[in-house]
């Protein structure tokens, strides 16, 4: 079978997903990481759209990748105007990359009905769009909504719609499942049509809403296209859209397709975690492949399989994507992770040694907090730090008080201005004890202010140190407000950056850890430079 | 195509899903769920396995069931005893309904390794254990554990399972892609030889490891399968089941096979909001057809298709299956989506009127502060009702102070214990002013507490309205503790849920703004009720 390329569109028809809102910061982070997992296009978004996604254009030429051509999304032309005055289609050309997809309708109902013009006027729409781009010396790959809907509608003028755009030079034709409501017998149908019809490479962009986009992705492929638009997670508008990290198993390990190396392919539950985190959205435990619960057993009558013959109710080794098997009666692996994490640090832990398993006792009960260093390298290393009988940490938290206070008039509604958010906090540098206060905007805020200003004496170059971004969980929704609290914030001095984690039931308290950790963790840093 | 029976086994493999465990109670009301819904046959557990499931089947009697018939699962006797000897299987006998299912291997491997028998004696275990329930009356399907993997690893082992499973009297013969990793092609072609090699009815029961799990039931069924295993929303080990709703509407709406009534497909979506209620999980809201984002639209593009067309960005109407078209109000949606969304509340708004266009410029306003109202359509039902010039809230906000204090002692890092939080809140309801405070598990639940405080006087019946999920969300991660901040929260009061938002650079403030919102949304419609 023919290669596959990998289209993802995660920071763009994912974005649409209900509830995921990514900042550009976001989408920059994770065209990164899609690189490094071997992702062929990552298409940005759509500028003409979003002015978030302007900018994203201009921040992506920074990027340094490797494997990634970075795509940009548009549509057609409006009717009645040139190409080159469409100011949609001019944003395309200005976001300055090299490959660009634009949506056009092939479904003739959607023409008449929502487009409301003539079928002919949306076959040029189509081309002369398609052309325009192309005399920009960019490559167009055309988005063809509603496809499968449009060839049942009318099969004829859906081919022609593909016919006009293969004329103005289209280098792929995506045939979409918009309405994700097609079978995979029907897709296979459609797409061998196409395939008979022209040598253009065809692309598929299916959407989960018959919960069959997986597998109307696959039959694309064994029909005979070569390009797999999908996102991560799944994510998506309504029930979401093809799952890449899915189709990328599927492609590898069921079909032997070799879109991705087996290194990349290792990465794969990383990236998904990855992503979710970014999207503050928890990853789903019961994903194929890369969920938490994807290889874990419950059953005894499958734990007694499994003790005999390891792949007896798995069907794949859950290492090949990054994952693991794990048994949800007694985790015992952590002990083991624990010892390799430490050692990647240049820790030696024992698995016998009474520190290690003092230490494994008290990660538990901080996990059991709220704690987890999943995602929290640098809170992890400075426990590790503290385990040590000799270290000396630059400096200690003794204790903090904020305040926040609204003072309003009745029966208005206005915002922050009135209020006043104020943090006393005193801590320790050698055997200096130094009590201070700062406001700030907002109690968090307050809280870091009145740090800096404690340390900042003792410590002048922490004036570099930023804090770029700062993320709150709670962990069990069927307690509300009294539930376990996660703060993960991520801190940067211009060159690296390290995130760190505070758990507690206090959304002050845990966010108050947090900072602390990023400030001790650039200190210890410095001191062993 | 030929009929389809429907054969639900979320009370035995749904519950074999990683955080789900049944009380006999939940299974007896699933179990009249499943009835009205149309299911023929209900499985309600393995009572060899579990002695709450015993206890099922005796309270199962007492149900009067309009469709359904009551199964019980077991597995093939063990090896080198006699049937009847089989504790496991007179079990089944005494469960006392009229139809078992009982697991047999159909995967050599599976026999050697895990059973540590000869094919031959599992063989006789298939035989005999069919043959004994057979004598007691009983109907017997059998259920062909791993028969695709067999049917890859051995196909002529496979088939002689299932030959002996006729010989013996089966009156089914369910074939398991137990590890859920087999593609459609596979399951097309293993059906067919059996198609072709029998003709007892033909069921399938399929996982979905490989994210195919409804692809692979489809293909069966489109292959000769007529009876369908499945769970309400898929649950079950690892990835789970193939998901018995998808399965419903996918039979009925794509394949035109009546396995259910019109009616009764109109409450799938209750049903499904049902069992994850008794699952105490939260309802996915990306699941097809049955999920809350199912049909909900966030995109300007897709909405300004909407209003010319419902149909346009739809596979099904949502009300066919009891759901229905949401808009999801976003930064990304401009005025249409706000009319459209008033309009599903009943306020008529025009595109042109003053009001219209100084709401909108209000909403603008809120949304740069922080407010989303995607996911918080009572905070936005509120902000249309504060636009009529005759609203009376129940009750203003006029001001609160919150308190966070940690007092603790050096060189230590312990938790919320030591922590205080403490709320003084001022609301005004009618003419009167209470000024009240409240201590807490950190400062939101204290706020919390300190509102349903001032309140419960006037309004007792807060007391069933309780906040069980609260989220945050930080939006501009450049700036860091200084960012914009979202708060989101989910009420319920046992009935229904709704959802508010706040927003503020103060993450106090913010929560404050949705915790009120939450509590007026509902003695609004109370009072409307």
């Amino acid at each position: 079978m023919a290669s596959v390329e990998l289209y993802d569109t995660t920071l763009r028809d994912g974005a649409q997903s209900e509830g995921i809102s990514f900042s550009v910061v976001d989408k920059l982070h994770i065209a990164q990481k899609l690189d490094e997992l071997g992702i062929h296009y990552i298409e940005g978004g759509w500028p003409g759209s979003n002015p978030k996604d302007a900018e994203f254009y201009k921040k992506a030429k920074g990027l340094s990748l490797k494997n990634a051509r970075i795509v940009v999304f548009g549509s057609t032309r409006r009717r009645g105007i040139k190409a080159e005055e469409d100011n949609n289609l001019v944003m395309l050309v200005e976001a300055g990359v090299k490959v660009a997809t634009i949506v056009g309708k092939s479904s003739d109902l959607q023409v008449t009905r929502v487009l409301k013009t003539t079928l002919e006027e949306n076959l040029s729409m189509i081309a002369d769009s398609i052309h325009y781009l192309k005399s920009k010396g960019i490559d167009v790959f055309f988005d063809a909504e509603h496809y499968f809907d449009g060839y049942k509608s009318n099969p004829e003028y859906a081919l022609q719609t593909l016919i006009v755009a293969i004329g103005a030079g289209a280098d792929c034709l995506v045939l979409c499942d918009t309405n994700g409501g097609a079978l995979p017998d029907e897709v296979t149908k459609a797409v061998k049509a196409v395939a008979k019809a022209t040598k253009v490479p065809l692309g598929i962009h299916t959407h989960n809403d018959g919960g069959l986009a997986l597998a109307n992705t696959l039959a694309a492929v064994q029909a005979g296209a070569t390009q797999v638009q999908a996102t991560i997670n799944g994510y998506g508008e309504r029930c979401g859209n093809a799952n890449l990290c899915t189709v990328i198993a599927a492609l590898k390990l069921k079909m032997g397709i070799d879109c991705i190396t087996d290194e990349q392919l290792g990465r794969l539950t990383e990236v998904s975690h990855f992503v979710s985190e970014a999207a503050n959205l928890v990853p789903d435990p019961y994903s194929p492949y890369v969920g938490t619960s994807a290889f874990s057993h419950k059953a005894g009558y499958h734990m007694d399989g499994i003790m005999k013959w390891p792949d007896a109710y798995q069907h794949i080794d859950p290492t090949r994507v990054g994952n693991r098997q794990r048994t949800v009666v007694s985790d015992q692996s952590g002990k083991r992770n624990i010892i390799y994490k430490a050692r990647e640090m240049g820790i030696d832990l024992s698995t016998d040694a009474k520190e290690t398993q003092g230490l494994l006792k008290h990660i538990k009960f901080l996990e059991s907090r709220g704690f987890q260093y999943d995602n929290a390298e640098a809170s992890f290393e400075l426990l590790l730090h503290r385990a040590e009988p000799d270290y000396k940490p630059p400096f200690e938290l003794v204790d903090f008080m904020v305040v926040v206070e609204s003072r309003r008039r009745p029966s208005t509604r206005k915002a922050a201005e009135e209020m006043l958010s104020e943090a006393i906090v005193k801590v320790k540098v050698g055997e200096e004890i130094i009590h201070t206060a700062a406001e700030g905007d907002g109690p968090v805020n307050a809280l870091d202010r009145a740090l800096r200003k404690a340390l900042l004496q003792f410590y002048p170059s922490l004036k570099q140190v930023k804090l770029v971004d700062y993320k709150v969980r709670i962990l069990e929704e069927s307690v509300g407000t009294e539930s376990q609290v996660r703060v993960l914030i991520e801190s940067s001095d211009g060159v690296d950056e390290w995130r760190t984690v505070g758990g507690s039931t206090n959304i002050i308290e845990a966010s108050w850890l947090a900072l602390a950790d990023g400030l001790e963790y650039w200190l210890v840093k410095q001191k062993t430079k």
